[in-house]
């Protein structure tokens, strides 16, 4: 018999990614979203395996509702970007086995081929290595840790990136500067940036919200940017070449020593 | 008779492109560097059009000792990065025809063609249309700009670029990140980001610090991005989901309202 799964939130973006990614796999998927006739609750009781797939801060609200109706031997699971709090909440509510996840991609992604998908075990290895096997037969590159340390790695891939390319796009716009113009005079690294933001800006600004403000990781991120903006600033400040020069050439050497490549700049 | 090019600072990268570039176009090239046989002032007294290609800091230097080398009809024009300063210097010290020019591109472009040139106008339309044209011929998008207008577009799209991206590699510097982490949990868009940065960390320090203290523009630009920074921080200490959301959604009403796009995320 194919395992059966509950989509809870299954009509948002992720959600819908995902199930027809299940269905795709052969698997039987039941959907319950606040416009289905299913409730949440219905689809935990008939389930093998429960995705959770609301935004960061329903999820503790959502897992605590639908818990008590799992069934025993089911496996509790998310989609959310940060898994420290999610898995405590799916942890403490429910008894049987947790598997944190966590897409590293959108919803615009056309197959799982090639994607990264981060798994963190919580409790029970069955669903676990069930989900890992399906995900990875799939052609996704799983990554398994913790969710402390998925949460510190987000805070840089998500938390910072996303930052930097919102506080510039912000810059942008306050100083004032037309559109046209800046498509008239890109450079290849400029159009790059622009377009990420561009990608950034055209999804759901809740989420990215979220990302920043529910992993507790972001905070040391944030100051460590501050302080970095700070020290550029002094430099610059002061028409100081040399200690700008120094500064750059140090993050090099700690990054990107092995690079010998003369690439296309501007 | 052939155009008859001088090259000074032929050395360097970008002007050894230009070399390759102006031989390309069947035109005769003179090199003079730190190095070469023939003195900066030799050559510039035999061309028709004498180019500056030295780090911006020494363009003013350079310009004043070889002006009066120059031939009266002869033009002179530079391809730094910022154009107030050399172009008034270039100005100031010759009076015939001089050309401001900014290629867009890095010495890795493997043609001038897509790529974007801008030009300003300083004295003169003869040396100044030929460029133009040699220019547009061989496939270069050019765009005819003031030097003030130049360095204000400039500042936003190397100044602030290059400076974020040199701001978001060292705070993961500054927070231990181990390389093989990011790349096994990377994103798509942090994939982009650190790439972008890894290109910039390959080329020559010295020449971003220029770009960062030499326009005079980046002032503002960098406190508009001080203020875009202090005004995340600020919702995201206070956990102000709300205010954070309508802080990305007002960039992206006054940026990128005409997207529509679900684009790959993560």
């Amino acid at each position: 018999m194919a395992v059966k799964i509950a989509l809870i939130g299954g009509r948002g973006q992720m959600g819908h990614w995902f199930q027809r990614f299940f269905t795709a796999q052969g698997l039987e998927v039941l959907v319950a979203d606040v416009d289905t006739r299913q409730t949440p609750e219905e689809v935990a009781r008939l389930a093998d395996v429960v995705v959770v797939s609301v935004p960061i801060p329903k999820v503790s609200e959502i897992v605590r509702a639908i818990a008590p109706h799992l069934r025993p031997e089911a496996a509790l699971m998310d989609l959310t970007s940060v898994k420290q709090g999610p898995m405590t909440a799916m942890l403490s509510h429910f008894p049987g086995e947790v598997v944190g996840t966590h897409p590293l991609f959108g919803p615009g992604a056309k197959t799982i081929t090639g994607q990264t998908v981060v798994l963190c075990p919580g409790r029970g290895e069955r669903w676990f290595s069930w989900l890992k096997e399906l995900l990875e037969n799939a052609g996704a590159r799983v990554k398994v840790t913790t969710a402390t340390e998925h949460d510190r790695l987000m805070a840089v891939v998500q938390g910072l990136s996303h930052f930097t390319l919102i506080a510039l796009e912000m810059a942008i716009r306050e100083l004032g500067v037309a559109p046209k113009d800046l498509e008239d005079f890109a450079t290849p690294t400029f159009s790059t940036l622009h377009n990420l933001a561009r990608r950034l800006f055209s999804q759901d600004a809740k989420l990215y919200a979220c990302i920043q403000l529910q992993n507790p990781a972001n905070r040391a991120a944030l100051r460590a940017l501050e302080d970095s903006v700070a020290d550029i600033l002094y430099f610059i400040q002061r028409q100081n070449a040399d200690g700008l020069v120094k500064l750059i050439e140090g993050v090099k050497e700690g990054f990107f020593a092995e690079d010998n490549d003369k690439a296309e700049g501007g």
